[in-house]
């Protein structure tokens, strides 16, 4: 599974591609961050972002995209344009039919870090020695998207399995309130 | 100067279309509100959203869009998909190079009513009144929506004259700076 993972932001936006292959393995493909100017018109950042993610997924043609998904920061200011460069970056995989996953912080800093309150020099470390990388990636958003990516090439089994799952518990449930409405039917007869 | 107000939301997204004339003249040529379900998936409420917005504005064509600038609510969560909603309608102005423009609430409210902290009733009542409605816009985003093109064809004018002024003032004091930086090198010599 080939998976585009995406650190958000207007300053600062990290991508990465990663290649997911048989258990735990993992491979980068590319990561870069986009940068734009924090004096620009908030619509002409958030259209250079959307287009640089444009032509990342027409390039590298993830199979599904995973953004980080954002909650309140000290600054609300710069939460919301973190949160609308996110929004813009799941328009363009929906617009080509591309599943877009939300990971928390801690759930990506679990994944790469067994810690869900790791600091940003510890997922850097473990994402270099996961991807088997030469040099850390650098800056921190890089690291992140790679992060992303990591976390969900690992995530996406188990929650697509527990989604199934829980399907198939719905199911059986849905069934014998049939049953058991049946048999109600059957005794006021 | 025809302008689309946009209340952003991905439960309810208000839409609206005013048409401002000579002075304070204003007339409403459409309003709508668009709605995603609140179990779809994100992404695709956004592109329902963004697919709403650019037919919007493909028919319409207005000369400038007007978001309502979301600030931090109650519920974090419901704050960023207003916010992303916002944003992809932003994205798709941008694309068509129409200028977007962000107003607060407040200053929203001040515009229609004369009073920033004016609740939703005394909001669609001056709406209704302003644009000469024979009925008030329901729901409340509706008349959101109007209230912001409203705003924006009121703001504008005094905007862009303050823009000016402020550039004149820059370029006054940069000229200045200048000339003093000139008598001082002459006074060295």
């Amino acid at each position: 599974m080939r998976v585009m993972g995406v650190d958000p932001g207007l300053t600062r936006c990290g991508l990465s591609i990663v290649e997911g292959g048989i258990g735990r393995k993992v491979t980068a493909i590319a990561v870069d961050v986009v940068r734009t100017p924090p004096d620009m018109d908030l619509a002409q950042r958030l259209l250079q972002v959307s287009d640089a993610a444009e032509l990342w997924l027409d390039t590298h043609k993830p199979g599904a995209v995973a953004i980080e998904r954002v909650f309140a920061q000290h600054n609300v200011r710069t939460a919301m344009g973190t949160a609308q460069a996110g929004g813009v970056i799941a328009l363009a995989a929906a617009r080509r039919g591309i599943p877009v996953a939300f990971h928390t912080p801690s759930e990506v800093k679990a994944a790469v870090t067994g810690n869900g309150t790791a600091d940003k020099a510890q997922v850097t470390a473990m994402v270099t020695r996961i991807l088997g990388l030469q040099v850390a990636p650098k800056p921190a958003d890089a690291a992140d998207a790679l992060a992303l990516a990591i976390c969900h090439c690992w995530r996406a089994p188990l929650i697509e399995r527990m989604a199934k799952a829980e399907a198939q518990a719905a199911e059986a449930q849905r069934k014998y309130a049939e049953r058991l409405a049946e048999q109600r039917k059957a005794v006021k007869r």
